[in-house]
C-alpha cells in the first residue's frame, strides 16, 4: 500500500477501505507515514468527506494505537458523558450524582486540557484534599461502591488521535465531521461504558455555529457510536451565552451544589434532567423518558444526588463538609459588579468573551504548564432574555487584585448586549438524536 | 501572519495576497513553513484553485526564490520553448535550428530528468565530443555567434518550486492547474526570453488526458505568461502515440537529422513548423504564419537548418560530421522487428508502454544514479490511423542483449492496437492558444 495511492483515492472522491484507514492511522502513529502526508489527506477528507463507514474504520484504528480501560468489573450499566466544550459547562458534576443516585453508574476519565476555566477535575480540586489520581483498581472499586468515579486520565489513550489532532490544529483541518466524529468517539470508546450520552454544543460560543452543523454531528456521532455497538445519544443545546450563572472553578463548583440544592432551576438543572433522561432510558433503569425525569428530580428533591455527591468528594480525599458549606470552597478576595447602565432586555451575552474574562483572571490555562487560580471567576445575573432595570446588577467578577477586578468589570460588561426592545429565548435543548 | 489563517482562508475558497503568497513561498523555502503546512495547503489549493492574480504572484515568488539568467547581452529577440512532456518528444533537436535559420536566438537550458529516454540534452550527448557545460558567458556568446545554444542547466533557479514540487509527488497535489502553471512558468521566466513557445500535450500518453484540460492549461499559461510580460503562446498537440518514428536516445537523434534533412515529413515536423510559425511571428521576424512557415520551410528545404545544427554541435564540442553521417551515432547491436500477426489499421500505440520498453532496455533512468545506454531504443514503422498487411513491419527495437530483445519485442507489440475496420486519426494539432 502507498500513501500517495490513497491520497489520489480520497482527493478524488473515492472510498477507502477499512483496511486501508488502519494501515495509514498505523503507519502514521509509527512515523511510517510523515505527517506531511497525513496532512494533505486531512485537507482531502474536509474537501472530500468520510462514509460511516470510513469514519467507523478511521474511529477504530484510533481507538486501537493506545491503551483501553476495561470496566467489566464493574456491576451494572456503566454510562458515560461528553461535552463538545463550552463556557461555564458544569454538567458532569450534577448529572454523575443523579444518574448515580438513580442506579446507574458513571465511571469518568477526564482531561485538564486548555481552555477558559480548568476542566472538570480541576474544578473538583476545590474540594481541600480532593484527588484524581487513583490505580485502575481503586477506579473501579470506587464506581462500584460509590456509583460513580472521576479520574484523571493516566492510561495512553489513542495516541493516534492525540497526534492527528495536534496536525489538524496547525493545517486548518479540525473542521471536519469525519474527523471531528473519529476524534471525539475513539476516546468514549476506550472507556468501555454501555451507554454514551453526547452534548453537542451550538452557537457563537461553542465549536458548531449553527443548528444544521450540531445536527449533522450529532447525527453522525449517533450513526457511528451505534456501528461500534454502544447506546449512543445526542443532545443538541444552546451555547449562545455561557451555561448556567457563573464561570470559573470553584465559583462553577458552588452552582453546582447549589443547584443540587434545588436553590436554582435554570438550563443547567434542564439540560442535567436531558441527558441523565437519555442515559436512564437507555440503560433500561426507567421505561421512558418521563418515568426518567421524575427519578432524577426525585434524586435532587431528595437530597440522594447531593448524598452521592458528598460520598465522592469524600471516597476521592475531599472534605465532604464543604459540600454543605460552600464557603469552605475557595473564593477570590476581590468583588466588582457590573451593573446595567439603562433599562432593557439582555439580548446577548458573549460566551466566548465570558471565557476570556475568567482566563485573563488566571481561571484558566494558556499552555500546560500554566496553575489554574480556582478562586476567580465571573457570576452572571442576568441571561438571555431576561429584563434589566437601570443600573441592576448583570454580574459580579471575582479577582485577586483591584486591578484585575476592575479591567474584568469592564471585559464583562462589553460581553453583554441589552436592548430596548422584548428578546425572546431560543429554546435552551434544540433536540435529541439517538 | 500565521500559515494556519492563510489555510482557512483559501480552505474556505477565499482568495490570497499577493504579499501572503510571497510570504508563504519564502517562509517555505527557508524552511520557516514546515512541510505538513505546504501539503494542506497543495491540497486546498488543488479543491479551491487560485485566480490568475493568485497564480502569477506564486510564479513571482518561486521565481525570485533563485537565480535568474540575464539574457539581455544577447542581440535580438530571444524565444524560449517548453514541452509539458511526451514520449518521443526530439522538438527541440529540430525546432532550435530551424527558428535560429530564420533569424530568431534560442537560449535553451535543460535538465536531465528521469523518464523513459533522457532529456535533450542526453540525446545530444550521443555526438561524440558533445558538452552541455559552458560558463554562462561562453553560452550568451554562442547564442550570440551560431543562433542557438542548450546547456545543462547550472544556475540554481527557483529552488521553492524545486522543493514545492517533490513535495506535491508524494502528496497527490501535481495535478492542480494554479500549481502546474507556476511551476512550469517560474522557470521558463527565470530564463530571459521574450517569446515563449509552450507545447501542451493531451492523450493518454500526456499528463493531461483530455483536451479539455490541455486546453485549460494552455489559456492559464498564457494569461500568465502574459501578465508576466512575456509574449508567451501554447500548441496543444496529440500525445495519444509516442511522438514521431523513434523512442530513444541517439535513435531519437537520428530521426530529428533526416527529419531536417528532408527524408520524413510526419508529424515531428508538422509540430516544429506550429511551434516556429509562432515564435517567429510573436518575435516580428515574420508579418504573419503563412510566411513564418514558409520561412521554417525554406530554412529546412535549403539546408539552412541542418548547416545550423551541424555548427551548433560543432560549438558545443561535437563531430560535426555526425550530423551529415548518422552512422557516427551509436546504436545498439542486437535488433528485433516487430510484425503485424494479421492484416487491418492501427488504432492506437500505448504511449506511455513504448516509453516503458525504452526505459527497461536501459534508454532512460529510474533514479538520478541511473547512467543511459544512448544506443538502445524503438523504433516506429506504423502509426495510428495506418494500414498494416499482415507480417508487415510494425517496428524495431535495438538492444544491447538478444534477451533484452525478445522481451522488449514483446513488450513493443502489446503497445500495439490493430482492428479490422478503417480508423481515422484525429488531427494532431489540437489547436492554437495565444
Amino acid at each position: 500500500m502507498r500513501m500517495t495511492d490513497l491520497l489520489q483515492k480520497k482527493r478524488d472522491g473515492g472510498v477507502l477501505t477499512g483496511e486501508e484507514i488502519r494501515w495509514m492511522i498505523e503507519g502514521y502513529t509509527k512515523g511510517e507515514i510523515p505527517d506531511y502526508q497525513m496532512s494533505a489527506m486531512c485537507m482531502a477528507i474536509y474537501f472530500r468527506g468520510m462514509d460511516r463507514d470510513e469514519t467507523y474504520a478511521l474511529t477504530m484504528a484510533m481507538l486501537d494505537s493506545g491503551d483501553k480501560i476495561d470496566l467489566s468489573s464493574i456491576s451494572g450499566v456503566k454510562a458515560d458523558k461528553h461535552s463538545t466544550g463550552g463556557v461555564g459547562d458544569k454538567t458532569s458534576l450534577l448529572l454523575c450524582p443523579m444518574v448515580a443516585a438513580c442506579g446507574v453508574k458513571m465511571a469518568k476519565l477526564s482531561g485538564r486540557g486548555l481552555g477558559h476555566t480548568g476542566g472538570t477535575i480541576d474544578k473538583l480540586e476545590s474540594f481541600p484534599g480532593f484527588s484524581v489520581e487513583m490505580s485502575e483498581e481503586a477506579f473501579i472499586r470506587q464506581v462500584n461502591e460509590v456509583g460513580f468515579a472521576i479520574a484523571g486520565q493516566t492510561a495512553e489513550l489513542c495516541p493516534a488521535d492525540k497526534k492527528l489532532y495536534a496536525l489538524r490544529d496547525v493545517t486548518a483541518t479540525v473542521a471536519s465531521l469525519p474527523l471531528i466524529v473519529s476524534s471525539i468517539l475513539c476516546k468514549k470508546l476506550a472507556v468501555g461504558a454501555d451507554v454514551i450520552v453526547l452534548d453537542v454544543k451550538c452557537g457563537s460560543g461553542a465549536f458548531m455555529h449553527t443548528e444544521e452543523d450540531a445536527f449533522a454531528l450529532a447525527r453522525a456521532l449517533v450513526d457511528v457510536g451505534r456501528w461500534a455497538g454502544r447506546k449512543v445519544v445526542a443532545v443538541v443545546t444552546d451555547m449562545d451565552e455561557p451555561l448556567g450563572a457563573t464561570v470559573g472553578n470553584a465559583i462553577e463548583v458552588r452552582e453546582a451544589l447549589a443547584t443540587l440544592r434545588g436553590e436554582y432551576r435554570g438550563e443547567l438543572m434542564e439540560l442535567c434532567l436531558v441527558l441523565g433522561t437519555q442515559i436512564l432510558r437507555e440503560s433500561g433503569v426507567a421505561p421512558d423518558d418521563e418515568t426518567a425525569k421524575k427519578m432524577l428530580e426525585h434524586a435532587v428533591e431528595s437530597g440522594a444526588a447531593l448524598e452521592k455527591f458528598a460520598a465522592f468528594v469524600k471516597a476521592q480525599g475531599g472534605d465532604p463538609a464543604a459540600v454543605y458549606d460552600p464557603d469552605k470552597l475557595p473564593l477570590a478576595p476581590v468583588r466588582k459588579d457590573v451593573l446595567a447602565e439603562a433599562a432593557g432586555y439582555v439580548k446577548g451575552i458573549q460566551a466566548e468573551d465570558v471565557g476570556l474574562v475568567s482566563m485573563r483572571l488566571g481561571g484558566g490555562r494558556a499552555s500546560k504548564e500554566d496553575t489554574i487560580d480556582l478562586g476567580v471567576g465571573v457570576a452572571l445575573y442576568k441571561k438571555v432574555g431576561q429584563p434589566v432595570a437601570a443600573g441592576e446588577k448583570l454580574g459580579t467578577v471575582f479577582a485577586e487584585t483591584e486591578a484585575a477586578a476592575e479591567e474584568a468589570a469592564k471585559q464583562l460588561r462589553a460581553c453583554y448586549e441589552i436592548v430596548s426592545e422584548k428578546v425572546v429565548r431560543a429554546p435552551f435543548v434544540k433536540g435529541v438524536v439517538k
